[in-house]
């Protein structure tokens, strides 16, 4: 095994917080394979650069010879959701969870190494627990330390309905971690008081409590929202190359560094490497397109990676698009906002008619190529580069308000 | 079966409320047994005339011709107490339970009729629920409804733990009265909240909710706390004749009322024309003695209520004790007070060290009966005669503070 402090270096990186890294040093000091746990629901999965980076982790932690377990939470799935709050989810199969579990593992293998991963699901012990076990689990926690938090200390403040069974979600959480004797829980910065039920439950049962590692919520390509499908802004994990490689090419230089802190296989010394030739000169353009060619080759292959940056820049070359093009924000509805409004906001053309015309007579470009569609509407999280004639260009990037 | 008005008034008798009445009539109105469910602990019983009020009411609707469900809740029983505030109570096995349950057979069926009682224990369909049964159950209240009840709103407030399968245990309640279609429950004015989950949980599983009928908390013969074992306050179903005629007797006149209301067999008519007696000049007494008569008569037989109370005439005349002895209340510690300072502050002796020479010269007598213990304690809720001398009298009655 590695030795514990190049094995700290790795864990640490991109993480928001460890909780307790004194007791990770002591585990890891004891030089056996640690269990690593991290949870994932039960739904069908579109997996993208949001959950690439918990994948990650858990990758490194099979890298440096730790045991890590894929558990996928279907004991809820199993019931539905009760809450009624919404229309009520019917409950999902045994047959339609293992259809879910099988779209997992055809995404995350991408990303894990499958023979040192084991998938395991919490119905198997939860279940097990019967009505008197979970009475038992309830019955250690109170409901005030349960309202403390965040969301429910919120929800109660504003008299909104709390459901009770809300409050024995993190007790199934925390009680996974007992049955699964974890070392290590990882999860999202917004799971830290889940993480810490299921180090309380373990001490309760006896158990050394479990570290908690949690790792920052990805911000999608916008910059501001975390990444999240139903807000237009993610790179899928299952897309095609180039349309991964246009979607990472169009986030700002920042972001690129945050996505190379928590995204890229490279080690920290190469990553700085790369910021300090920025720093003296480089393109940042460039180092862009390194990041992308990474991804695209860990989600696809090499040689997709390359084609699809040889028709970004066939593309770009043909179409001249200069490199400081002014960057536009647009807020744009749910339902997207049509690309004569999207040119007349961005200062392209003077009134939307102006724009339709454009558009009628050849003259507007998206991305390099000819926009014929007038009715074409623009989502939210999209960037893209918009031109007008020649020499009017803007990269327009929508959010939602 | 009888008609609705007369079965109307012998079902309100003695109720403290009845939620809805209007229901009620409705169902009584459909002519068919109901089904009428009371709940009580898996713990070993040892009855009193507290326990009595609830078990004459299912005794009328028996007589009524009714369905009457004994449910005993095993459920919790069979998993122990879980909340480790106390020291832990240990699970009990399936066959201590039953063992209690054949404790219970032996005392209620000197109330209900056995061949119309049906026994049943929840653990039965509980257990059936599972785990996800169990969260489902929790699905359907919320956290701020739960915390409306009077004694978890009190702990909340005053920042006492509050465990979350304490709010488990009204919604298992209430799954009782589904599992059991339960057309009436009965309960103690205490229970109003449990009842109404109850009707709430039937409604959410689309059955008629369940009419609530709740008992007055029968005043122990302090009149003034609830009847308890642990106050000592108490008449035991199970007691000697002898006892319960005693303690019987020393019960103020207004409580021998309120006795006659929720514990005599008789009509409310019988009692009407008993309260009318004391008004032309009956003696008080005379119909204290029928009640405890009855009682007896009840629990024990008819020839040994007579025993009793030609025990207790001998003793009387023998003492001669005076009607109108005056009654004096005096507080006392959880230990109990020494007879010495029972004696001075009842104004009996001038100091307790008179009081312990009149003990020692044979001058004191406690109910009749000559006290030789200077040791002795009484505790809280006796109600006892005193006399020191030939001509001093007090009737004490006991209470903590």
């Amino acid at each position: 095994m590695t030795g514990i402090d190049e094995q700290l270096e790795l864990i640490r990186r991109g993480s928001d917080e460890i909780l307790v890294e004194a007791e990770l040093v002591e585990r890891l000091k004891a030089g056996r394979p640690l269990r690593v746990k991290a949870g994932f629901d039960p739904t069908a999965p579109d997996l993208h650069l949001g959950h690439a980076v918990l994948l990650n982790k858990m990758r490194q932690f099979q890298d440096l010879g730790h045991h890590v377990m894929f558990l996928i939470g279907d004991f809820t799935g199993l019931i539905g959701d009760p809450t009624g709050k919404n229309a009520t989810r019917p409950p999902l199969s045994p047959e339609q969870i293992q259809a879910n579990a099988q779209t997992y593992r055809a995404q995350v293998f991408k990303i894990l190494d499958p023979e040192k991963t084991e998938i395991c699901f919490n119905s198997s012990w939860i279940n097990a627990l019967g009505a008197a076990g979970m009475l038992k689990l309830a019955a250690q926690h109170t409901v005030a330390r349960m309202l403390e938090r965040d969301d429910f200390a919120k929800r109660f403040a504003g008299n909104q309905p709390i459901a009770i069974h809300e409050f024995l979600y993190p007790l199934c959480q925390g009680y996974d971690s007992v049955a699964l004797k974890a070392d290590i829980e990882l999860g999202g910065t917004d799971q830290k008081f889940n993480l810490l039920v299921g180090r309380e439950l373990q001490k309760q049962h006896g158990q050394a409590p479990q570290v908690i590692l949690m790792m920052p919520l990805l911000e999608g390509l916008d910059g501001v929202n975390k990444m999240s499908k139903s807000l237009g802004n993610y790179v899928g994990i299952d897309e095609p190359a180039r349309e991964q490689f246009g979607k990472l090419m169009s986030v700002s230089d920042t972001l690129m560094w945050r996505y190379f802190e928590l995204l890229s296989a490279r080690s920290s010394a190469e990553v700085a490497a790369l910021k300090q030739s920025v720093l003296e000169g480089r393109n940042p353009r460039d180092i862009k397109v390194e990041l992308a060619q990474e991804i695209i080759t860990r989600f696809h292959n090499r040689v997709a990676a390359e084609d699809a940056l040889a028709d970004f820049e066939a593309r770009f070359q043909r179409n001249a698009i200069p490199d400081d093009v002014p960057e536009i924000k647009l807020v744009v509805p749910p339902q997207g906002l049509g690309i004569a409004q999207v040119l007349r906001q961005a200062g392209l053309t003077g009134s939307t008619s102006e724009a339709l015309r454009m558009i009628d007579q050849g003259g507007v470009r998206m991305d390099g190529e000819k926009v014929s569609d007038k009715g074409l509407l623009l989502a939210a999280g999209q960037a893209v580069v918009l031109q007008v004639g020649k020499r009017k260009f803007a990269k327009i990037c929508t959010h939602l308000e």
